[in-house]
């Protein structure tokens, strides 16, 4: 046990737990906070929501202690960050507790075994390939959400080639990952209504999402003397069996839209103006075939 | 709009914001946080959950942005804050958004129109009758959540009425009150399912809650020279119309199990096993003519 605790980083968070929503209202007036030290790179647009916000050296995420899923992951992914340090093993790494959280709102690797569901990474393995505690951190429950395994192991890991592909592509990526739990129009048509199975009996139940999303930010660099640009997108996706032939195009969703489903902000000290369309600037396709180049180039 | 801000409470919640599941896991270490200011009496004992936290007059809040409901607000009652202010109306009083939410998570009074639901307080407005600005607030949307109508009206107020005798009897009552989402058995009895219908369009949508918890705290004060007892007691009802006849202790819940539904930590600066049963000390009845008698005598 101490050995894993050990391994979990243990950076205090009192120095994150300064916005509010009166905050957020009152930006611009003189109560506006003091800069505060960042404690991950992954959150220096903002921090998505503030409940249960764990640092570790590979992401940063809030924990949804309701859920026993998380509320949202944040990766920065650099083309260094993907370089495969040659000791780095994935074998060696396995789904432990994570040790930060009360008893009561643990998920174990256990809890998932029969249950017809993948443990899936929301910051993927994949991403950590430069460092051993990284992915060893990566294996820790409250990075886990329940995954169709068709899904897992088909569409979302093509998804996540994708983004790696573009943090080599631009150099680097923000990325934001999480659970969604999204309405569906009732049988009799008159309403909606919001269904999703749990993993487990009602006291320690693990809710397993509907949809996924993934949020990706790009700072692009000008020529000599221009302007930043951020290019941003998002994506949803229904967690099930998606065929390869579906474009990636089709599950493009306004950040906005995603904000209001998830109940989190993302990118909160950028003006939302200010993105510009990603999949403009490239194409967001995923080609089977360019996927699996891209994934031997990264390893 | 102006006026409206001025009536809501700006406290800052930075001082509020200095627990983390990481500090929970060390609370004996060295890291412990100094002692904060108590921003309102009905968090002694702890705050429930770190998100969207408001300090209110009459009640203390957390709100969470993905449901568009609270996730609890704790209120401190007294025998003197349910004397009735001869100036107090509740007439004076109506519903009203909450301006310290942003736009995207906030609910409109509107919302709720046509929707088959009641505009349920979670804080009760009969608990401030002491005073119209506490009573104006607890109109603010971010108190209010979808009740059936026979539920709200029916055997919930009447649970409301019994708080308030409690803290007559005792002298205060430190109440939480929230919304739960609770699984039920699948129909091919396999498993479980949560399962709630939505107000609105899916961009848009109010959860409705499946049931509703209160959690209750009481300090008995002992014979002189003997220590202050601590009675505790939880309630969980389905958001249903219930018959009179059912008694209030077929409801009785764990705070324990209660924890698990909702996510939340029960007055966590407080040892669980000292705890006692409030419902041995005095009995957990709702006696429909006591009850009105109650109410005349609290108003």
């Amino acid at each position: 046990m101490g050995a894993l605790v050990g391994a979990v980083a243990t950076l205090s968070v009192v120095d994150l737990l300064i916005r509010d929503e009166q905050q957020e209202e009152e930006k611009k007036s003189s109560i506006v906070p003091q800069e505060q030290e960042l404690l991950h790179e992954a959150i220096r647009y903002g921090v998505p929501s503030m409940q249960n916000v764990k640092i570790r050296q590979g992401y940063a995420l809030g924990y949804d202690r309701r859920l026993r899923n998380a509320a949202w992951v944040a990766e920065y992914i650099t083309k260094e960050s993907l370089e495969k340090n040659g000791d780095v093993n994935r074998l060696k790494s396995s789904f432990k507790v994570d040790p930060t959280t009360p008893t009561a709102f643990r998920v174990t690797p256990a809890e998932y075994q029969n249950s017809g569901y993948d443990r899936g990474h929301l910051a993927p393995a994949r991403d950590m390939n430069s460092s051993q505690p990284a992915i060893n951190e990566s294996f820790l429950m409250t990075n886990i959400s329940p995954q169709v395994s068709k899904f897992n192991r088909g569409y979302w890991s093509r998804l996540e080639g994708f983004v790696r592909h573009l943090a080599n592509y631009y150099g680097a990526a923000y990325v934001i990952t999480g659970p969604l739990f999204l309405p569906q129009k009732t049988k009799e048509g008159d309403g909606y209504t919001v269904s999703y199975p749990i993993i487990g009996t009602p006291l320690n139940g693990i809710a397993v999402p509907t949809h996924f999303f993934k949020v990706i930010l790009i700072e692009k660099k000008g020529k000599k003397g221009q302007k930043l640009k951020y290019l941003a997108t998002g994506f949803v996706l229904p967690n099930q069996g998606i065929a390869d032939k579906i474009p990636l195009s089709s599950f493009v969703m306004p950040l906005d839209m995603i904000e209001r489903y998830s109940g989190l902000v993302f990118f909160d000290k950028l003006e939302r103006p200010s993105l510009l369309p990603l999949c403009d600037d490239t194409k967001c396709e995923l080609k089977a075939i360019e996927f699996q180049k891209q994934v031997k180039a990264i390893e």
